[in-house]
Protein backbone atom coordinates (compact mmCIF):
# COMPACT_ATOMS: atom_id res chain seq x y z
CA UNK A 1 0.00 0.00 0.00
CA UNK A 2 1.53 3.35 -1.31
CA UNK A 3 1.04 6.51 1.45
CA UNK A 4 2.36 9.90 2.22
CA UNK A 5 0.30 11.01 4.89
CA UNK A 6 -2.11 10.02 7.83
CA UNK A 7 -5.15 12.72 8.71
CA UNK A 8 -7.33 11.98 11.47
CA UNK A 9 -10.47 13.49 12.35
CA UNK A 10 -10.89 12.98 16.45
CA UNK A 11 -13.85 13.73 17.73
CA UNK A 12 -15.31 13.13 21.36
CA UNK A 13 -17.73 10.44 20.03
CA UNK A 14 -15.75 9.56 16.39
CA UNK A 15 -12.99 8.69 15.24
CA UNK A 16 -11.88 8.95 11.38
CA UNK A 17 -8.05 7.80 9.80
CA UNK A 18 -7.69 8.86 6.19
CA UNK A 19 -4.32 7.59 4.53
CA UNK A 20 -3.90 9.73 1.54
CA UNK A 21 -1.13 9.42 -1.20
CA UNK A 22 1.41 12.06 -2.25
CA UNK A 23 -0.89 13.40 -4.45
CA UNK A 24 -3.55 13.70 -1.28
CA UNK A 25 -5.69 10.91 -2.48
CA UNK A 26 -7.65 8.54 0.01
CA UNK A 27 -5.85 5.12 -0.06
CA UNK A 28 -7.74 3.85 3.12
CA UNK A 29 -9.65 4.91 5.48
CA UNK A 30 -11.20 3.86 8.52
CA UNK A 31 -14.47 5.02 10.88
CA UNK A 32 -14.78 3.88 14.77
CA UNK A 33 -16.28 4.92 17.81
CA UNK A 34 -12.50 5.66 18.78
CA UNK A 35 -13.74 8.96 20.10
CA UNK A 36 -11.80 10.96 22.96
CA UNK A 37 -14.46 9.37 25.68
CA UNK A 38 -12.94 5.92 24.57
CA UNK A 39 -9.56 6.84 25.01
CA UNK A 40 -7.87 6.26 28.59
CA UNK A 41 -6.50 8.83 30.24
CA UNK A 42 -2.93 9.30 28.27
CA UNK A 43 -3.12 6.73 25.81
CA UNK A 44 -3.44 8.69 22.46
CA UNK A 45 0.16 8.29 21.84
CA UNK A 46 -0.45 4.54 21.87
CA UNK A 47 -3.55 5.14 19.90
CA UNK A 48 -1.50 6.58 16.98
CA UNK A 49 1.48 4.42 17.31
CA UNK A 50 -1.21 1.50 17.07
CA UNK A 51 -2.97 3.13 13.64
CA UNK A 52 0.74 3.81 12.50
CA UNK A 53 1.17 -0.19 12.70
CA UNK A 54 -1.90 -0.18 10.42
CA UNK A 55 -1.55 2.06 8.18
CA UNK A 56 1.67 2.62 7.35
CA UNK A 57 4.59 4.67 9.45
CA UNK A 58 3.76 7.62 8.18
CA UNK A 59 3.69 11.23 9.55
CA UNK A 60 0.10 12.15 11.41
CA UNK A 61 -1.80 15.02 11.59
CA UNK A 62 -4.39 15.19 13.71
CA UNK A 63 -7.60 17.76 13.48
CA UNK A 64 -10.61 18.02 16.27
CA UNK A 65 -11.32 17.75 19.79
CA UNK A 66 -8.37 15.60 20.34
CA UNK A 67 -6.35 19.27 20.67
CA UNK A 68 -9.16 20.21 23.45
CA UNK A 69 -8.81 19.95 27.54
CA UNK A 70 -10.62 16.71 27.12
CA UNK A 71 -8.24 15.38 24.52
CA UNK A 72 -4.23 14.82 24.01
CA UNK A 73 -3.01 18.14 24.70
CA UNK A 74 -5.27 21.59 25.01
CA UNK A 75 -3.77 23.69 21.89
CA UNK A 76 -4.61 27.24 22.36
CA UNK A 77 -7.00 28.31 19.69
CA UNK A 78 -5.83 30.59 17.01
CA UNK A 79 -7.80 34.00 15.91
CA UNK A 80 -9.93 34.48 12.99
CA UNK A 81 -9.85 35.21 10.37
CA UNK A 82 -7.10 32.68 9.76
CA UNK A 83 -6.52 31.16 6.25
CA UNK A 84 -4.77 27.89 5.49
CA UNK A 85 -1.08 28.76 5.96
CA UNK A 86 -1.98 30.25 9.43
CA UNK A 87 -3.32 26.87 10.42
CA UNK A 88 -0.14 25.77 8.54
CA UNK A 89 2.13 27.68 10.72
CA UNK A 90 0.45 27.14 13.73
CA UNK A 91 0.83 23.47 14.13
CA UNK A 92 1.50 21.51 16.96
CA UNK A 93 4.11 19.40 17.29
CA UNK A 94 4.44 16.59 18.83
CA UNK A 95 7.88 15.76 20.75
CA UNK A 96 8.48 13.24 17.76
CA UNK A 97 8.47 16.06 15.20
CA UNK A 98 5.89 14.07 13.32
CA UNK A 99 2.93 14.05 14.62
CA UNK A 100 1.49 17.69 14.62
CA UNK A 101 -2.35 18.88 16.13
CA UNK A 102 -3.85 21.65 13.77
CA UNK A 103 -5.82 24.44 16.28
CA UNK A 104 -8.95 25.36 16.49
CA UNK A 105 -10.08 28.87 15.74
CA UNK A 106 -11.78 32.15 17.79
CA UNK A 107 -13.90 34.53 16.67
CA UNK A 108 -13.61 37.47 17.91
CA UNK A 109 -17.26 37.84 18.84
CA UNK A 110 -16.78 34.67 21.50
CA UNK A 111 -16.75 31.29 19.88
CA UNK A 112 -14.90 28.30 19.22
CA UNK A 113 -14.70 25.63 16.97
CA UNK A 114 -12.05 22.35 16.73
CA UNK A 115 -12.04 20.59 13.33
CA UNK A 116 -14.46 22.15 11.55
CA UNK A 117 -11.85 25.41 10.27
CA UNK A 118 -9.75 21.91 8.39
CA UNK A 119 -13.47 21.37 6.11
CA UNK A 120 -14.22 24.53 5.72
CA UNK A 121 -10.82 25.97 4.73
CA UNK A 122 -10.55 22.60 2.41
CA UNK A 123 -13.52 23.43 1.07
CA UNK A 124 -12.19 26.49 -0.67
CA UNK A 125 -8.59 25.08 -1.25
CA UNK A 126 -10.07 22.13 -3.02
CA UNK A 127 -12.19 24.02 -5.13
CA UNK A 128 -15.39 22.94 -3.76
CA UNK A 129 -16.82 26.44 -3.14
CA UNK A 130 -15.79 29.46 -3.99
CA UNK A 131 -13.25 31.79 -1.96
CA UNK A 132 -15.70 33.95 -0.69
CA UNK A 133 -18.70 32.30 0.43
CA UNK A 134 -20.99 31.41 3.32
CA UNK A 135 -20.64 27.94 4.79
CA UNK A 136 -22.61 25.24 7.30
CA UNK A 137 -21.58 22.50 9.04
CA UNK A 138 -24.99 20.56 10.75
CA UNK A 139 -24.43 18.50 13.54
CA UNK A 140 -25.01 18.54 17.55
CA UNK A 141 -23.44 22.15 16.99
CA UNK A 142 -24.20 23.48 13.89
CA UNK A 143 -21.44 26.14 12.79
CA UNK A 144 -22.21 28.96 9.78
CA UNK A 145 -18.91 30.23 8.66
CA UNK A 146 -18.11 32.63 6.44
CA UNK A 147 -15.04 33.01 4.37
CA UNK A 148 -13.14 36.23 2.19
CA UNK A 149 -10.79 36.11 -0.21
CA UNK A 150 -10.26 32.08 1.39
CA UNK A 151 -9.94 33.21 4.81
CA UNK A 152 -12.35 32.06 7.89
CA UNK A 153 -13.34 35.51 8.83
CA UNK A 154 -16.08 35.17 10.73
CA UNK A 155 -18.47 32.38 12.71
CA UNK A 156 -20.85 31.30 14.81
CA UNK A 157 -21.85 28.31 16.75
CA UNK A 158 -25.51 27.04 17.10
CA UNK A 159 -26.50 24.01 19.63
CA UNK A 160 -29.20 23.16 17.79
CA UNK A 161 -28.40 19.03 17.61
CA UNK A 162 -27.34 19.06 21.28
CA UNK A 163 -30.70 20.97 22.40
CA UNK A 164 -32.72 18.64 19.83
CA UNK A 165 -31.14 15.34 21.90
CA UNK A 166 -31.65 17.00 25.07
CA UNK A 167 -35.27 17.42 24.71
CA UNK A 168 -35.60 13.83 23.47
CA UNK A 169 -34.04 12.15 26.19
CA UNK A 170 -34.72 14.22 29.16
CA UNK A 171 -37.27 16.78 28.85
CA UNK A 172 -41.03 16.76 29.17
CA UNK A 173 -41.21 16.54 25.22
CA UNK A 174 -39.25 13.32 25.21
CA UNK A 175 -42.69 10.89 25.45
CA UNK A 176 -43.36 13.15 21.99
CA UNK A 177 -40.26 12.76 20.26
CA UNK A 178 -39.99 9.04 19.21
CA UNK A 179 -41.38 9.92 15.74
CA UNK A 180 -39.04 9.82 12.79
CA UNK A 181 -37.62 12.98 11.30
CA UNK A 182 -37.82 13.79 7.45
CA UNK A 183 -38.24 16.83 5.16
CA UNK A 184 -42.21 16.50 5.37
CA UNK A 185 -45.44 18.88 6.16
CA UNK A 186 -44.94 18.96 9.75
CA UNK A 187 -40.78 19.62 9.01
CA UNK A 188 -41.39 22.18 7.05
CA UNK A 189 -44.41 24.10 9.25
CA UNK A 190 -42.07 23.60 12.58
CA UNK A 191 -38.62 25.63 10.12
CA UNK A 192 -41.12 28.18 9.20
CA UNK A 193 -42.37 28.88 12.58
CA UNK A 194 -38.96 28.49 14.18
CA UNK A 195 -37.68 31.02 11.45
CA UNK A 196 -38.97 33.91 13.92
CA UNK A 197 -40.75 32.95 16.32
CA UNK A 198 -39.92 32.30 20.16
CA UNK A 199 -38.27 29.16 20.74
CA UNK A 200 -38.69 27.91 24.30
CA UNK A 201 -42.49 28.45 23.67
CA UNK A 202 -43.23 26.88 20.17
CA UNK A 203 -41.13 23.75 22.08
CA UNK A 204 -44.07 23.74 24.70
CA UNK A 205 -46.20 23.65 21.90
CA UNK A 206 -44.98 20.64 20.59
CA UNK A 207 -46.69 18.96 23.37
CA UNK A 208 -49.94 20.97 23.67
CA UNK A 209 -50.58 20.65 20.22
CA UNK A 210 -50.48 16.59 20.66
CA UNK A 211 -52.39 17.06 23.84
CA UNK A 212 -55.21 19.06 22.03
CA UNK A 213 -55.12 16.55 18.99
CA UNK A 214 -54.10 19.08 16.83
CA UNK A 215 -51.32 17.01 15.39
CA UNK A 216 -50.68 12.89 15.34
CA UNK A 217 -48.02 12.65 18.10
CA UNK A 218 -45.68 10.56 15.44
CA UNK A 219 -45.10 14.31 13.38
CA UNK A 220 -43.95 15.79 16.54
CA UNK A 221 -40.76 15.02 16.53
CA UNK A 222 -40.22 16.28 12.59
CA UNK A 223 -42.08 19.40 13.96
CA UNK A 224 -39.78 19.85 16.82
CA UNK A 225 -36.60 19.54 14.67
CA UNK A 226 -38.51 22.04 12.07
CA UNK A 227 -38.27 24.43 15.07
CA UNK A 228 -34.78 24.29 16.06
CA UNK A 229 -33.63 23.80 12.52
CA UNK A 230 -35.59 26.55 11.36
CA UNK A 231 -34.06 29.18 14.80
CA UNK A 232 -30.59 28.24 13.81
CA UNK A 233 -31.13 29.04 10.30
CA UNK A 234 -33.00 31.96 10.94
CA UNK A 235 -30.22 33.69 12.82
CA UNK A 236 -28.48 34.31 8.95
CA UNK A 237 -30.12 36.76 6.14
CA UNK A 238 -31.09 34.52 3.59
CA UNK A 239 -33.52 36.40 1.44
CA UNK A 240 -33.06 37.45 -2.19
CA UNK A 241 -31.29 33.53 -2.51
CA UNK A 242 -27.93 33.99 -0.38
CA UNK A 243 -26.12 30.87 -1.31
CA UNK A 244 -25.17 28.37 1.76
CA UNK A 245 -22.53 25.99 1.25
CA UNK A 246 -23.57 22.75 3.10
CA UNK A 247 -21.22 20.03 4.83
CA UNK A 248 -23.48 17.29 5.90
CA UNK A 249 -24.41 14.09 5.58
CA UNK A 250 -27.19 13.00 3.26
CA UNK A 251 -29.85 13.14 5.66
CA UNK A 252 -29.07 16.26 7.77
CA UNK A 253 -27.80 18.27 4.59
CA UNK A 254 -31.47 17.48 3.50
CA UNK A 255 -33.16 18.99 6.06
CA UNK A 256 -30.83 22.00 6.10
CA UNK A 257 -31.64 22.19 2.38
CA UNK A 258 -34.85 22.51 2.76
CA UNK A 259 -35.05 24.99 6.12
CA UNK A 260 -32.32 27.39 3.48
CA UNK A 261 -34.68 27.49 0.76
CA UNK A 262 -37.84 28.16 3.46
CA UNK A 263 -35.92 31.04 4.36
CA UNK A 264 -35.33 32.51 1.02
CA UNK A 265 -32.14 30.92 0.49
CA UNK A 266 -30.00 28.85 -1.80
CA UNK A 267 -28.21 25.46 -0.43
CA UNK A 268 -25.61 23.54 -2.21
CA UNK A 269 -24.54 20.60 -0.66
CA UNK A 270 -20.52 19.95 -0.45
CA UNK A 271 -18.83 16.71 0.18
CA UNK A 272 -17.27 17.47 3.32
CA UNK A 273 -15.00 13.95 3.51
CA UNK A 274 -13.68 15.50 0.33
CA UNK A 275 -13.17 19.04 1.96
CA UNK A 276 -11.07 17.63 5.08
CA UNK A 277 -9.01 15.62 2.92
CA UNK A 278 -8.36 18.94 0.74
CA UNK A 279 -7.70 20.70 4.42
CA UNK A 280 -5.43 18.48 6.02
CA UNK A 281 -3.43 18.33 2.55
CA UNK A 282 -3.13 22.04 2.11
CA UNK A 283 -2.44 22.26 5.95
CA UNK A 284 0.29 19.97 5.63
CA UNK A 285 2.13 21.42 2.70
CA UNK A 286 1.97 25.03 4.11
CA UNK A 287 3.77 23.48 7.07
CA UNK A 288 6.61 21.99 4.89
CA UNK A 289 9.75 24.37 4.46
CA UNK B 1 -60.37 24.88 64.01
CA UNK B 2 -63.63 26.33 62.01
CA UNK B 3 -63.13 25.53 58.42
CA UNK B 4 -65.50 25.73 55.33
CA UNK B 5 -63.35 24.12 52.03
CA UNK B 6 -60.22 22.43 51.25
CA UNK B 7 -58.46 23.92 48.56
CA UNK B 8 -55.53 21.62 47.38
CA UNK B 9 -52.81 22.83 44.45
CA UNK B 10 -51.85 19.82 43.40
CA UNK B 11 -48.85 19.57 40.95
CA UNK B 12 -46.28 16.97 39.41
CA UNK B 13 -43.42 17.60 41.99
CA UNK B 14 -45.22 19.26 44.88
CA UNK B 15 -48.53 19.85 46.78
CA UNK B 16 -50.23 22.70 49.18
CA UNK B 17 -53.35 22.43 50.83
CA UNK B 18 -54.98 25.44 52.42
CA UNK B 19 -57.79 24.98 54.91
CA UNK B 20 -59.87 28.17 54.55
CA UNK B 21 -62.97 29.59 56.46
CA UNK B 22 -66.05 30.85 55.36
CA UNK B 23 -64.60 34.39 54.38
CA UNK B 24 -62.12 32.84 52.43
CA UNK B 25 -59.62 33.61 54.89
CA UNK B 26 -56.36 31.13 55.44
CA UNK B 27 -56.97 28.87 59.02
CA UNK B 28 -54.20 26.13 57.94
CA UNK B 29 -51.85 25.24 55.41
CA UNK B 30 -49.31 22.32 54.65
CA UNK B 31 -46.83 22.19 51.63
CA UNK B 32 -44.68 19.02 50.85
CA UNK B 33 -43.42 16.81 48.17
CA UNK B 34 -46.75 14.87 47.63
CA UNK B 35 -46.62 16.03 43.86
CA UNK B 36 -48.25 13.46 41.64
CA UNK B 37 -45.23 11.53 41.20
CA UNK B 38 -45.12 10.84 44.32
CA UNK B 39 -48.74 9.24 44.77
CA UNK B 40 -48.82 5.20 43.45
CA UNK B 41 -51.40 4.37 40.84
CA UNK B 42 -55.51 4.54 42.16
CA UNK B 43 -53.95 6.72 45.34
CA UNK B 44 -55.42 9.91 44.74
CA UNK B 45 -58.32 8.56 46.73
CA UNK B 46 -56.80 8.08 50.00
CA UNK B 47 -54.79 10.68 49.97
CA UNK B 48 -57.80 13.13 49.99
CA UNK B 49 -59.16 10.89 52.53
CA UNK B 50 -56.28 11.21 54.44
CA UNK B 51 -56.15 15.27 54.05
CA UNK B 52 -59.98 15.15 55.44
CA UNK B 53 -59.04 13.32 58.15
CA UNK B 54 -56.36 15.93 59.38
CA UNK B 55 -58.32 19.56 58.05
CA UNK B 56 -61.54 18.33 58.91
CA UNK B 57 -64.20 16.60 56.66
CA UNK B 58 -64.50 19.69 54.33
CA UNK B 59 -65.35 19.69 50.67
CA UNK B 60 -62.33 19.65 48.47
CA UNK B 61 -61.15 21.64 45.69
CA UNK B 62 -58.43 20.34 43.98
CA UNK B 63 -56.45 22.28 41.07
CA UNK B 64 -53.28 21.10 38.96
CA UNK B 65 -51.76 18.70 37.34
CA UNK B 66 -53.78 16.41 39.39
CA UNK B 67 -56.64 17.00 36.59
CA UNK B 68 -54.61 15.44 34.06
CA UNK B 69 -53.66 11.65 32.21
CA UNK B 70 -50.70 11.72 34.67
CA UNK B 71 -52.23 12.60 37.87
CA UNK B 72 -56.38 11.63 39.13
CA UNK B 73 -58.56 12.05 36.36
CA UNK B 74 -57.92 13.67 32.85
CA UNK B 75 -60.53 16.81 32.72
CA UNK B 76 -60.97 17.69 29.72
CA UNK B 77 -59.36 21.43 29.42
CA UNK B 78 -61.67 24.29 29.12
CA UNK B 79 -61.06 26.72 25.88
CA UNK B 80 -60.49 30.51 26.35
CA UNK B 81 -61.44 32.89 27.08
CA UNK B 82 -63.14 31.86 30.37
CA UNK B 83 -63.35 33.48 33.65
CA UNK B 84 -64.34 32.18 37.00
CA UNK B 85 -67.77 31.31 36.24
CA UNK B 86 -66.98 29.10 33.17
CA UNK B 87 -64.68 27.98 35.55
CA UNK B 88 -67.53 26.94 38.75
CA UNK B 89 -69.78 25.85 36.00
CA UNK B 90 -67.09 23.29 34.55
CA UNK B 91 -65.61 21.76 37.77
CA UNK B 92 -65.19 18.32 37.04
CA UNK B 93 -67.47 16.66 40.43
CA UNK B 94 -66.42 13.16 42.06
CA UNK B 95 -68.78 10.70 42.60
CA UNK B 96 -68.70 11.92 46.66
CA UNK B 97 -70.56 14.72 44.94
CA UNK B 98 -67.92 16.99 47.79
CA UNK B 99 -65.20 16.42 46.05
CA UNK B 100 -64.41 18.49 42.87
CA UNK B 101 -61.50 19.42 40.37
CA UNK B 102 -60.73 22.84 38.11
CA UNK B 103 -60.15 22.00 34.58
CA UNK B 104 -57.44 23.33 33.09
CA UNK B 105 -57.37 25.77 30.13
CA UNK B 106 -56.61 25.69 26.19
CA UNK B 107 -55.47 28.57 24.46
CA UNK B 108 -56.71 28.08 20.54
CA UNK B 109 -53.62 29.05 19.54
CA UNK B 110 -52.02 25.56 20.92
CA UNK B 111 -51.06 25.68 24.58
CA UNK B 112 -52.37 24.76 27.87
CA UNK B 113 -52.53 25.41 31.34
CA UNK B 114 -53.67 23.18 34.45
CA UNK B 115 -53.67 25.43 37.90
CA UNK B 116 -52.03 28.66 36.73
CA UNK B 117 -55.58 29.79 35.79
CA UNK B 118 -56.73 29.87 39.79
CA UNK B 119 -54.08 32.22 40.18
CA UNK B 120 -54.92 34.58 37.02
CA UNK B 121 -58.59 34.55 37.53
CA UNK B 122 -58.07 34.95 41.27
CA UNK B 123 -55.33 37.41 41.40
CA UNK B 124 -58.70 39.51 38.85
CA UNK B 125 -61.56 38.61 41.39
CA UNK B 126 -59.37 39.13 44.35
CA UNK B 127 -58.30 42.71 43.46
CA UNK B 128 -54.82 42.17 43.31
CA UNK B 129 -54.65 43.28 39.49
CA UNK B 130 -57.08 45.07 37.28
CA UNK B 131 -59.57 43.12 35.24
CA UNK B 132 -58.00 44.16 32.11
CA UNK B 133 -54.02 42.76 32.48
CA UNK B 134 -50.83 41.16 31.53
CA UNK B 135 -49.74 38.66 34.10
CA UNK B 136 -46.00 36.38 33.99
CA UNK B 137 -46.14 33.10 36.15
CA UNK B 138 -42.42 32.48 35.93
CA UNK B 139 -41.27 28.64 37.13
CA UNK B 140 -40.53 25.38 35.05
CA UNK B 141 -42.77 26.71 32.03
CA UNK B 142 -43.27 29.91 32.20
CA UNK B 143 -47.05 31.33 31.78
CA UNK B 144 -47.99 34.72 30.12
CA UNK B 145 -51.74 35.45 30.29
CA UNK B 146 -53.62 38.63 29.21
CA UNK B 147 -57.29 38.54 30.84
CA UNK B 148 -59.70 41.19 29.51
CA UNK B 149 -62.52 42.32 31.33
CA UNK B 150 -61.90 39.28 34.14
CA UNK B 151 -61.72 36.48 31.93
CA UNK B 152 -58.52 34.71 30.59
CA UNK B 153 -58.41 35.38 27.27
CA UNK B 154 -55.38 34.01 25.50
CA UNK B 155 -51.56 32.48 26.72
CA UNK B 156 -48.37 31.65 26.08
CA UNK B 157 -46.18 28.94 27.79
CA UNK B 158 -42.08 28.99 27.45
CA UNK B 159 -40.17 26.02 28.60
CA UNK B 160 -37.60 28.66 30.22
CA UNK B 161 -37.22 26.62 33.78
CA UNK B 162 -36.89 23.34 31.92
CA UNK B 163 -34.54 24.35 29.92
CA UNK B 164 -32.08 25.81 32.22
CA UNK B 165 -32.37 23.07 34.58
CA UNK B 166 -31.77 20.50 31.14
CA UNK B 167 -28.70 22.37 29.95
CA UNK B 168 -27.41 22.36 34.02
CA UNK B 169 -27.97 18.30 34.48
CA UNK B 170 -27.28 17.15 30.98
CA UNK B 171 -25.57 19.38 28.27
CA UNK B 172 -21.88 20.03 27.56
CA UNK B 173 -23.09 23.60 29.17
CA UNK B 174 -23.32 21.39 32.66
CA UNK B 175 -19.74 22.15 34.14
CA UNK B 176 -20.29 25.82 33.71
CA UNK B 177 -23.13 26.42 35.36
CA UNK B 178 -22.98 25.49 38.77
CA UNK B 179 -22.59 29.35 39.73
CA UNK B 180 -25.28 31.27 41.48
CA UNK B 181 -28.17 33.37 39.54
CA UNK B 182 -28.66 36.84 41.06
CA UNK B 183 -29.85 40.10 39.44
CA UNK B 184 -26.14 41.42 38.68
CA UNK B 185 -24.09 42.88 35.77
CA UNK B 186 -23.88 39.07 34.25
CA UNK B 187 -27.73 38.10 34.57
CA UNK B 188 -28.66 41.79 32.92
CA UNK B 189 -25.79 41.07 30.50
CA UNK B 190 -27.68 37.70 29.38
CA UNK B 191 -30.88 39.26 29.45
CA UNK B 192 -29.89 42.14 26.79
CA UNK B 193 -28.70 39.46 24.41
CA UNK B 194 -31.22 37.20 24.98
CA UNK B 195 -34.62 39.86 23.98
CA UNK B 196 -33.00 39.55 20.62
CA UNK B 197 -30.87 37.07 19.92
CA UNK B 198 -30.92 33.80 18.57
CA UNK B 199 -30.93 31.69 21.76
CA UNK B 200 -29.25 28.44 20.70
CA UNK B 201 -26.29 30.51 19.38
CA UNK B 202 -25.76 32.66 22.40
CA UNK B 203 -26.34 29.58 24.50
CA UNK B 204 -22.95 27.78 23.03
CA UNK B 205 -20.87 30.97 23.67
CA UNK B 206 -21.38 30.43 27.54
CA UNK B 207 -18.99 27.63 27.16
CA UNK B 208 -17.15 29.46 24.31
CA UNK B 209 -16.43 32.59 26.55
CA UNK B 210 -15.49 30.68 29.52
CA UNK B 211 -12.66 28.90 27.77
CA UNK B 212 -11.28 32.23 26.07
CA UNK B 213 -11.40 33.73 29.36
CA UNK B 214 -13.87 36.24 28.67
CA UNK B 215 -16.27 35.65 31.60
CA UNK B 216 -15.63 34.29 34.71
CA UNK B 217 -17.12 30.55 35.09
CA UNK B 218 -18.84 31.40 38.53
CA UNK B 219 -21.02 33.80 36.20
CA UNK B 220 -21.88 31.66 33.76
CA UNK B 221 -25.07 30.04 35.18
CA UNK B 222 -26.46 33.94 35.91
CA UNK B 223 -25.16 34.84 32.42
CA UNK B 224 -27.30 31.38 30.64
CA UNK B 225 -30.17 32.45 33.12
CA UNK B 226 -30.60 35.70 31.53
CA UNK B 227 -30.30 34.38 28.32
CA UNK B 228 -33.34 32.09 28.60
CA UNK B 229 -35.40 34.81 30.34
CA UNK B 230 -34.54 37.35 28.15
CA UNK B 231 -35.32 35.19 25.36
CA UNK B 232 -39.02 34.77 27.32
CA UNK B 233 -39.62 38.13 27.96
CA UNK B 234 -38.56 38.92 24.69
CA UNK B 235 -41.61 37.18 23.15
CA UNK B 236 -43.66 39.93 24.36
CA UNK B 237 -44.18 43.65 23.23
CA UNK B 238 -43.49 45.50 26.67
CA UNK B 239 -42.01 48.69 25.30
CA UNK B 240 -43.31 52.18 26.86
CA UNK B 241 -43.43 50.64 30.17
CA UNK B 242 -46.12 48.09 29.51
CA UNK B 243 -47.30 46.42 33.18
CA UNK B 244 -46.59 43.21 33.90
CA UNK B 245 -48.17 41.35 36.87
CA UNK B 246 -45.94 38.60 38.54
CA UNK B 247 -46.81 35.74 40.69
CA UNK B 248 -43.31 34.80 41.33
CA UNK B 249 -41.79 33.49 44.42
CA UNK B 250 -39.58 36.57 45.27
CA UNK B 251 -36.20 35.07 43.98
CA UNK B 252 -37.48 34.37 40.59
CA UNK B 253 -39.81 37.10 40.66
CA UNK B 254 -36.46 39.78 40.94
CA UNK B 255 -35.17 38.39 38.26
CA UNK B 256 -37.85 38.53 35.55
CA UNK B 257 -38.96 41.92 36.80
CA UNK B 258 -34.99 43.18 36.34
CA UNK B 259 -35.37 41.02 32.70
CA UNK B 260 -39.20 43.24 31.85
CA UNK B 261 -37.46 46.34 32.97
CA UNK B 262 -34.75 45.99 30.77
CA UNK B 263 -37.63 45.34 28.13
CA UNK B 264 -39.34 48.77 29.48
CA UNK B 265 -41.66 47.48 31.15
CA UNK B 266 -42.96 47.78 34.75
CA UNK B 267 -43.02 44.72 36.90
CA UNK B 268 -45.59 44.42 40.09
CA UNK B 269 -45.01 41.54 41.87
CA UNK B 270 -48.37 40.08 43.35
CA UNK B 271 -48.55 37.11 45.91
CA UNK B 272 -49.40 34.11 44.32
CA UNK B 273 -50.96 32.02 47.27
CA UNK B 274 -53.09 34.95 47.85
CA UNK B 275 -54.04 34.67 44.12
CA UNK B 276 -54.72 31.23 44.46
CA UNK B 277 -56.48 31.20 47.57
CA UNK B 278 -58.97 33.85 45.98
CA UNK B 279 -59.34 32.26 42.97
CA UNK B 280 -60.63 28.87 44.22
CA UNK B 281 -62.97 30.70 46.94
CA UNK B 282 -64.52 32.43 43.94
CA UNK B 283 -64.66 29.26 41.82
CA UNK B 284 -66.27 27.52 44.26
CA UNK B 285 -68.80 30.12 45.32
CA UNK B 286 -69.41 30.12 41.66
CA UNK B 287 -70.19 26.44 41.68
CA UNK B 288 -72.77 26.69 44.08
CA UNK B 289 -76.92 26.96 43.44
Amino acid sequence: MTGNLIAIDWGTTNRRVYLLDAAGQVCRTERNGMGLLAVPAGGFAEEVAAIRARFGDWPVILAGMVGSARGWINVPYLDCPAGIADLGAALHWLDDGRTAIVPGLADPAGDVMRGEEVQVLGAVAGGLVPDTALLCQPGTHCKWARVADGRLTTFATAMTGEVFALLKAHSLLADFLGGDVTDDAAFREGVRDGLSGRLTTLLFRVRAAALLGRRPIEQSAAYASGLLIGHDVGGEDLADGQVVHLLADPQLGALYASAIRLAGGTPIIIDSHAAFVAGVTHIWKASQP
